[in-house]
């Protein structure tokens, strides 16, 4: 496999953890998102939504979307499992993953900031929408993780899954963007629990050779 | 089962049609946008993030983001199902889900369009940025089934499911903000042989109780 990636982006690390978690390898190529590379026409042939994460198999068919893929690994390599065994637990943690994929990171990311200056706005201005569209939406994935009363620190059972591999990257765009989390108790916790884990450690941004 | 949704919201939307496509039956219970009722404190202790739909089971556990609560339907009631039987197929399916439920609706909600206001901008701005927002992602959902290369007229496989759940909320979208769809030849396809089902007729927007 050949995971298409970038050191920062929050989507490709989510799939760097996973693919750790399960012990699968791959063979890591960097797109840089900042000089557009993943805009470039060989990238568009692989992806045409032109965005990383893309995950090509070993015959050569692509998969996008950092969650279609995960589901995809959970699927063809159950062990370790990324997901609980039982319906509603798995509802509850694709719910959380969701509330960070969808409703912040995709609202926060570089193409939206972007989006964001193109209005007119200096870089204060997209970082302010970033800070307060992650700060808005970690306080409620905190309320999630209270209603789910997991007795921790993972989010949702005794292991880290899918939950945990949007959680991480999101608590560092996190500080990036200068966002309190001091009330984000249980969110730490798990972040803290993950972080000493070398499935997470080795995915992390600047462990990765095209970090800046 | 209660489903809490809004008659324009299109995450809602998709849990209709999927309730309708499995033949289960739900309580619709309303929660009005843009008088801001989802965020009235019983339906926060419902939904911390504040969003429909929520779907509240007979035991009183409620389900939330659209996307987890058609896999949640998709796991305890099988038939018919919402995704292709092979692990490929499914990815494929899914990413096709999250490039509108992340990549443009998350984009373009009316949480986000309130949040462009919020810059100084008038309704024409928004508007502007849900036009280019749908257009540029449609037209990539476009390429994505290119593909995939489908018999059509569906998106995936011969029946509707995750895909069309997603995309035919997301083709009204685009045509309230004055998209040019004509174009997108294969979206088109699979969105006018959905409109022949009883399940997409139903669920549409202007068959429901609070459509105003």
């Amino acid at each position: 496999m050949i995971l298409h990636g970038y050191w920062r982006s929050s989507a490709a690390w989510r799939v760097r953890i996973a693919l750790n978690l399960k012990g699968l390898g791959a063979e890591h190529r960097f797109r840089h998102l900042r000089r557009d590379e993943q805009r470039a026409p060989d990238f568009l042939r692989l992806n045409p939504q032109g965005l990383v994460p893309a995950l090509e198999l070993a015959d050569g068919t692509v998969l996008t979307q950092s969650l279609a893929i995960l589901e995809y690994l959970e699927e063809t390599h159950p062990a370790p499992p990324l997901l609980p065994a039982d319906a509603l637990g798995r509802a509850r943690a694709r719910a959380f993953a969701l509330a960070i994929a969808a409703e912040i990171h995709a609202v926060q990311n570089l193409r939206v900031l972007n989006r964001v200056k193109g209005l007119g706005h200096p870089q204060e201005v997209a970082n302010q929408w970033a800070h307060d569209t992650i700060a808005e939406g970690l306080a409620a994935c905190e309320a999630m993780l209270a209603r789910a009363s997991s007795a921790g620190p993972f989010c949702f059972g005794d292991a880290p899954g899918l939950a945990e591999c949007c959680l991480v990257p999101q608590l560092y765009n996190a500080r990036r963007f200068g966002v309190e989390l001091g009330g984000l108790h249980r969110l730490l916790a798990a972040e803290a629990a993950c972080l000493t884990l070398p499935a997470f450690a080795d995915a992390a941004p600047d462990r990765q050779p095209d970090a800046e």
